[in-house]
């Protein structure tokens, strides 16, 4: 596994401490893109995803999806002689990224004034639940409880039912892509004033900047208006949700210049400029009548493709929704890449979310495996520290350094 | 509104033609890093957000969140010395960001051919609902739309009833933070080679790559294990999801390592190695027994700052959930600056959700402003273009400049 020697990242070197989730989906954008991940695993399990979801040989496939591409070195961190290595390779990375509890990296002797020691022009990246900084700071936390705090939870699902969850990491893997933001802006300015940086990214902010309108509605309105979750309804127009078609699911975006379009497609242009129906403000008021009026017409056809055909033909906006195998078997997903054939070492073909960035030149998806524990030890201690194969056999002895075959 | 003269990006310029979320949200994020961004609307109206939840004097609340910090530049887009305009400023930025479906910027003269003659390094970065290529490419797209085509939405809501569309844009915000990334490596790339690029990024990529297991459960398991919604639990574990905690609602994740604390906090130690409830397994079966002895527990507290608290003691992870009016105005998003106040020079002092990235050295929340319509026509055409004052106000006579006060 060669290192990508000609794509964006390829001349960036990263220590990466991270686990699970956010900071794994992080460094796995940056080694797609060519960066040197040098993934460090506590011995003697690893990292803790390689526990999950195994179906094959013990190998984890949510290790494999976030892992793509790095560089595994498995080191006992409870060893003064393990976190001597970590240290040993600071000053020739150009970044560390890190999603521990706060205060946990400056306990094992890691901290960003020691890093500077280490290497002056350091980019430290912590990633957390709730940000270094703040009461909630040393909490523990899960997505769903960055989630519960931001606000998002209260604007998922039916009103006056408890809040639906979401089956999907949409906190941790975002907040992973806005730490490479935050990474790629600290290295693009270290290279103009060779000065490092510490950034600060934290899941609970992430979610709340995807409020796109919700707190500034109920700021500017003073507090009048308290935006609250709508069921499967876009709550600010009307058509717009999903409705049933048949015993299936549909999106259907009517609202808005798009409502005439949909009179027509229902053959109901007497609809188009009703005193009742006619604008959003009034559908909206009398959704339960514009929902069973459009599901009766869905309803007609033999199933939701035929629908989406028909309001496509009349340019309305729609989708049918796909369940996670429709979607994983879809012509447009596979076409792009969307869904990313792999061949693992360990489980041989698999399929997995591609990382979501597709170059016009660059190589897209490139042949990049992810590891088997400290399957790369060797090569940096080798390679980066200069260090021996009788020095390696010491540590390995030693119970420092391990390797395993998954 | 002096450019941020020392901040991460303060050398790169970027021209903005994007609307409504997914590209502005990105070239928001590249402004308060100090980058110059020339924010292109057309004339007569403005971008197309600038017609949303406006509360004062005409002035969008939905625009000023998301466009902070940007130069707007008001041109007539349909007039052929419009597009000219754009087209003479591409040789003095580093790049372009677009939302436009696909084939539309190639249809105004601007596609990715053409800038390359305009600069030879120019870095494209197409954001779009489903992406430059494939089947679906040329279709209308809202973020629902691509959600529903990702899977996404089949896994948000009770099973057996529609799935439930979450008021929040957590596939446009997050496509525009995937776009940063792109942006930032290319620039990179470009300092290093001379060599541009074209990206392509889309919400349904991005919706697909939050599955951190959904996909690969379902492919390592040749389809054996179709993953789907589980309403207000997250389904693999149990108990793990959202309670009834009196008339409130509380996360409590008592599963795992978790769930000894979760029965010594509830006073049954008893229940810790049950044979039937010790493990995670066994509980996910019996979900409503749990669900129904955790909120009869939970319903003896006062309110559900009382339960965190209590739970809080024996270490489970918890939370409140939390509405839009409570996350605003709870401390630690106060203290950290996740909700930040600013002072809009036409609606004066609101809210809105900060851009989630925190800096050790660089300033956090730059004294930025949204810009009025047209406001920096004359900086940046003068300044960039080399324009006079008799050029500009030919141009503005002819209908091909437009300034406004909001």
């Amino acid at each position: 596994m060669p290192p990508l020697d000609d794509h964006a990242l390829s001349d960036v070197r990263i220590l990466d401490l991270s686990r699970v989730v956010a900071g794994p989906y992080c460094t796995r954008m940056l080694a797609e893109m060519g960066a040197e991940v040098i993934k460090i695993e506590p011995a003697p399990a690893g990292e803790l995803s390689r526990g999950a979801a195994s179906f094959k040989g013990g190998r984890s496939l949510y290790f494999v999806q976030q892992n793509r591409g790095k560089q595994s070195v498995c080191v006992n961190l409870k060893d003064p002689r393990g976190i001597a290595l970590v240290a040993e390779l600071v000053p020739h990375v150009d970044a560390v990224v890190e999603n521990f509890r706060p205060g946990v990296l400056d306990g094992m002797g890691l901290g960003y004034e020691r890093l500077r020691e280490l290497k002056e022009d350091i980019i430290l990246c912590s990633i957390s639940s709730f940000g270094q900084t703040g009461p909630l700071a040393s909490k523990p936390g899960y997505d769903f409880i960055a989630q519960a705090y931001s606000g998002m939870t209260s604007m998922i699902g039916d009103p006056g039912e408890p809040p639906a969850l979401p089956s999907a990491a949409i906190g941790d893997a975002s907040t992973g892509a806005h730490a490479a933001v935050a990474l790629l802006a600290a290295l693009h300015r270290r290279n103009r004033t060779g000065k490092g940086e510490r950034i600060d990214v934290s899941i609970l902010d992430v979610y709340y900047a995807y409020h796109d309108a919700n707190v500034h509605v109920y700021s500017g309105t003073n507090g009048e208006v308290v935006p609250t979750r709508a069921g499967r309804y876009y709550g600010f127009a009307c058509p717009a949700g999903v409705y049933r078609c048949g015993d299936q699911y549909i999106v259907v975006m009517g609202m808005l210049h798009h409502w005439p379009d949909l009179c027509r497609a229902m053959g109901r242009e007497d609809l188009i400029d009703d005193p009742e129906l006619g604008n959003d403000r009034s559908r909206v008021k009398r959704r339960d009548d514009v929902t069973e009026m459009l599901e009766d017409w869905l309803g007609q056809f033999p199933d939701v493709h035929a629908a989406v055909a028909e309001l496509e033909r009349f340019d309305v906006p729609c989708a049918p929704v796909l369940s996670i195998a429709e979607a994983t078997q879809h012509p447009h997903l596979r076409e792009r890449g969307t869904v990313q054939a792999i061949d693992d070492p360990v489980h041989g073909p698999v399929e997995i979310p591609a990382m979501p960035i597709r170059w016009g030149e660059l190589p897209n998806q490139p042949p990049i495996d992810s590891p088997t524990l400290g399957q790369h030890n060797r090569k940096v201690l080798a390679d980066i520290l200069g260090r021996s194969e009788a020095d390696l056999e010491a540590l390995r002895d030693a119970g420092v350094l391990l390797e395993k075959e998954v």
